[in-house]
């Protein structure tokens, strides 16, 4: 099945303990388009300026990609930002924000793109998703990121856009934020009362909660020794997601088993990404290797009937 | 086999967002037994003052716990720590602490306790914990706790600590501090150069951590919806973890599957313990409710082969 993700493409610089990039390809809608391409077909959508160029579309279609939802605006400048990670790597310090492109950012989608069956709403104004969301008529599953600028600045619309989508997918101190309560069961619970059939909390470096009407389960993060950069993780993580949950067809959104399978593909996605800057690392990815970690995890967390090495 | 806990006996005054008591029987080893004692036979060791009489001891007694080795000191007074916490609930704030009999601690152990198999050296200045563990000539694995107070007091003596001692629990931000290493892993994997077989990481509400030469497993911590007073958690934790080892006869901490199964009832007898006040939940508690919830574990960690309902 088609997945689309519509969200933010630029170009990003970063600094943490390990190095530094001056401008690599970065943004939501990237992150997710490689990470989901490992599992099924995917269409990204988003506004880029003059500088972006043929390079950057080639390291999208090397992972078979589709770019013709891809708005090039003449004269435009692409979306960029700068971080800087300290040694602990769970915080970004944004040193400089340029919408560029972004800040007029009106989503036009062809008509294969509004076919999509499943669709990811990266992490952009709530009313912009809300209006991706009617466009988007053939989707049978829609997720959603936000964060706490929407939660802070925007807390009407973004209630009502994920009023309007099966799978939120947020930073478990944003569900927090959004509810207003403490306790991230019950944060999660009041999520799920404004309509979505599910609500990934992700953690960090301790991993995801998957919370639904009555199950809950929760995943650790990959132990890495050695985390490089950690920008582009949750986008990773919704892109193994949602790509291994596209990959099971229709009614899989329903299915407990497929969701946790979704979550370890998404971890596994996750812990690849921030092995090194940007893009880097899972452009180089295999599919065995992804195979490979998956059941890593199932080792890591088993409690009954433990593999023996 | 025979358990051994030498620790804190206290009274407790608690604040959270959901009521307070003024003064309730608490302290490290008082939390550590009565988890422990729904698995092997447990004896405490530890001094109290005069205010401590028969009714702390029947709640001891009721759960089947050996107090010979509680140490009375005429004219002292029983170790005193009043602390609450805010709605976030992941820090104590101490409002007032008053060691009392613990002030001048010099362990005494009865040959009976000397002779145990299972020793946890709970949270206590480390040079008292290495002068416990030289007493303890029976014991085959010993496990140990610490805290941040030690590590920027008496650093060295913790470290020389933990070489003698086989399992060390901690939380996951002192093993950091202690190792100045801010990754996780890495951090738990400088604690095992130190000497022990395996680190327990604590990590509040995300669950823990058990890392090995070889090996890493985790698991989340149980979803309440609502925790009254998380006071003694992490003794509790170590009471259900050693406790259920204890039970699994020698050699049962270097088979990877039992110290799995420990961590697992360790997290069953936090969550239970942090369900109300001080020592209430636990007292109330029965084996098939710890069991029940063990079996949740099972469900909420599956990955594979999910449990239908």
């Amino acid at each position: 099945m088609s997945l689309l993700v519509v969200g933010s493409i630029a170009f990003d610089a970063v600094t943490s303990p390990f190095g530094s990039r001056d401008r690599m390809l970065g943004g939501s809608a990237v992150h997710f388009s490689l990470a989901a391409s490992f599992f099924t077909d995917v269409r990204v959508a988003g506004p880029v300026g003059d500088d972006f160029g043929d390079e950057e579309l080639a390291v999208l279609h090397e992972r078979g990609v589709n770019t013709d939802d891809i708005e090039h605006v003449e004269g435009g400048q692409t979306f960029f930002w700068r971080g800087r990670y300290e040694y602990d790597l769970n915080t970004a310090h944004t040193e400089d924000t340029q919408l560029g492109v972004f800040g007029d950012f009106s989503p036009k989608l062809s008509s294969a793109s509004t076919e999509a069956e499943t669709v990811f709403l990266a992490n952009i104004q709530p009313d912009l998703q809300r209006e991706v969301r009617g466009l988007c008529t053939g989707a049978g599953l829609v997720g959603l990121d936000s964060m706490n600028l929407w939660i802070e600045t925007a807390r009407d619309s973004l209630v009502k856009t994920i009023g309007g989508v099966d799978l939120v997918f947020m930073n478990d101190a944003e569900i927090r934020q959004l509810t207003e309560e403490p306790n991230l069961v019950a944060a999660a619970r009041k999520v799920l009362d404004m309509g979505p059939r599910a609500i990934v909390a992700k953690q960090g470096e301790y991993g995801a909660a998957l919370v639904t009407a009555d199950r809950f389960f929760a995943l650790p993060a990959y132990p890495l020794e050695t985390v490089r950069d950690p920008t582009g993780a949750g986008d990773s993580f919704a892109g193994g997601f949602l790509g291994h949950l596209a990959s099971q067809g229709d009614g899989a959104g329903e299915d407990e088993g497929v969701l946790r399978r979704a979550m370890t593909y998404g971890s596994v996605l996750a812990s690849y990404n921030v092995e090194d800057f940007g893009t880097e690392r899972v452009r180089a990815l295999t599919r065995e290797e992804i195979d490979g970690r998956f059941e890593e995890f199932l080792d890591i967390t088993a409690i009954e009937g433990v593999p023996m090495r």
